[in-house]
């Protein structure tokens, strides 16, 4: 296997795209990468993207082959890969595993998701299909309803509040008004949080993560043609997936992600690292309890003790662990797709030192953690200056 | 890169399951697999699933995770590959390389599809998802209009006649009469053809592959260990995908699949063969002039001759060239996701001489042929006796 590196990134601004479709945001995010890397498009010999739902949201399958068409790549093969929510981890994962086995050099892996175009209630049931579609969704339970069991249970069992979930909302805002590409850029307070209306208790509108249209892109290559491409390219020295139950009510746990401390071992081990040794992190916040059951599974944090360290402002930009500095999933938007794939972006702006307002000192080490439904599916990476 | 073998095969009988859901297909399939492979489930350490539109059709995304969950195969990465009736053959091909890579010994590689669940409208409406939504499918361009054009193009070019399209689907029903899988084990006769209503002209009914349930799965090992499992592995010497454009209007030429040519010549390089060294093919007939241009741009027959030689018999079971022994998707049934990985099965059945009253003889080289809307993606394998 070969040293895989990213040599290219690219990404649209997240939020409401009513002036562009799904085509535009593709050729966006996928001709800043390329012209990033300082390639040409027929230097590329094979893609992925990641998109969960374009089937159901927009009418169109098949968006791999759409996507070669559309940029002009024909006749490479571009494979649509789908994980739900974890979509675009797993498509970097499979863009990894090209280049690492030596059969392709150069490989876009792309994210994607137009989910505007329908209403939100539509868009619900649609992302409820990330779950048990006979035994959740069916019955009722979208993912609000789910999270908030695994919320309610948190607090039950570690004397969380609502307001530690807050200070997630409040961070992730805050680091989201530093970064241009954000759905959200402006800042909130934790009263602003607990004042705004119960989605599904004890999760409020400002506990979840929003509807969004974008796409984003990164460019692969083989580290040692990479540092003829780029001066400084950023290596993926981690990639692991690991799968759990599909739906809530058959985990012997509600308060953990085993498929996220399973995924993440395995990362750290490939990595020679620990969790200590990570400068900066993009976590799955799609609603805050998340990305508190994230910062425990992934070590940063002793079980039961996320809640707090978020509260006391430990993963606050350039404190003890900066988690997510693109605002995450909460602030910078959540085109189900295209976030894993946007968690690499930002990954690879920090360990440039390209992150500006948002830049976390000194940043070697990053990780970015890409779920899909309530944990059914986990990808994590690690990525490296070289 | 190491070379590759399946060394497990198996399937679920495809037609019209109002008996089975998505999860027992998919179990079914995965265990007769795994079962004849000789293999326990905690030895496998990946998989890969071939599904097209799950979330349109039952929805539910995320099957990936679905599946680990329902076979107990958690927490191994199952990530579902989508490239329309093509997600199958893309499916296997990941699969492929993930063993190639060294990352996996034994990889799963399952396609499966539940599409009666919905009426025939909503079903042809979601496939158009596969053609060019914006361009093709929103003004009422659907598959079998798609493939009319071509025929009826093909018909002027090159002096064909319906009677030679009619000839496939005699000789597919023939073949399906002798496969215990098919869904259709009836004999029809080219006079049946002729007078069957007209769907799309010059295309009637038998002329189109039908509405499938169904699920395939193969086992991948390396070569190496492969042996050690199954005394007869049956070795993938190729695996080659092409792209091209996702609308019909944008070809140069409508009578051939340039994908298909283009996947093909690179199949033929990598196992070091001509297509006259094939001894046993599956092709994808989703139309019937669509296995006349596959039988072509795989290089079997000139241009302008496919739908004469299919006339003359030289496609039959045991003749010139054994074309669609499993009986094709016209009468073996196209559940989308599952027709690639289908394919592999029927061949690797053949290779394995247990193809039993559809038997090849002698069969040493195989083809699988898979292709994504109306050409966009095509994928070709070639197989090997080892």
């Amino acid at each position: 296997m070969r040293r895989v590196a990213i040599i290219g990134v690219g990404m649209t601004k997240f939020g409401e795209h009513w002036e562009k479709g799904f085509r535009e945001l593709v050729i966006e995010a996928g001709l800043k990468a390329i012209t990033d890397a300082g390639l040409q498009g027929n230097e590329i010999s094979a893609g992925y993207v990641g998109n969960m739902a374009s089937g159901s949201l927009i009418g169109q399958e098949h968006v791999g082959a759409l996507i070669a068409d559309q940029m002009g790549l024909n006749p490479i093969p571009i494979t649509r890969v789908e994980a739900a929510c974890a979509s675009g981890g797993a498509a970097l994962r499979q863009g990894y595993l090209a280049v690492a086995s030596g059969l392709h050099d150069f490989v876009v892996v792309g994210g994607v998701e137009k989910m505007n175009d329908l209403d939100t209630n539509a868009v619900s049931q649609i992302l409820g299909g990330a779950g048990d579609q006979e035994w959740e969704l069916f019955l009722g339970a979208t993912f609000p309803g789910i999270y908030a069991l695994a919320a309610r249970r948190y607090m039950h069992e570690f004397g969380a509040t609502e307001e530690m979930m807050a200070a997630v909302a409040v961070k992730n805002h805050d680091n989201g008004s530093l970064n241009p590409y954000a759905q959200f850029q402006n800042k909130i307070d934790i009263e602003k949080v607990m004042k705004s209306k119960i989605v599904a208790d004890p999760l409020k509108v400002f506990d979840c993560s929003p509807i969004t249209d974008g796409a984003a892109a990164v460019v692969l290559a083989s580290l040692d043609i990479a540092k003829k491409h780029n001066e400084q390219p950023i290596e993926i020295v981690a990639s692991a997936q690991a799968s759990d139950t599909l739906a809530l009510h058959s985990r012997e746990k509600i308060t953990e992600l085993k498929a996220t401390k399973i995924a993440a071992q395995k990362a750290y081990d490939l990595a020679k690292i620990t969790s200590k040794d990570v400068d900066v992190c993009e976590v799955h916040d799609c609603f805050t309890i998340a990305e508190i059951l994230a910062t425990e599974d992934l070590g940063f944090f002793k079980k039961g003790e996320g809640g707090k360290a978020a509260l006391e402002g430990r993963t606050a930009l350039n404190s003890e662990i900066s988690i997510n500095t693109s605002g995450g999933l909460k602030a910078a938007g959540h085109p189900v797709g295209a976030t894993g794939v946007k968690q690499a972006v930002e990954i690879t702006w920090q360990l440039r030192g390209q992150a500006e307002k948002r830049q976390v000192k000194d940043a070697e080490v990053g990780l970015s953690h890409n779920v899909g439904g309530s944990g059914a599916t986990a990808v994590v990476h690690v990525y490296k200056k070289v």
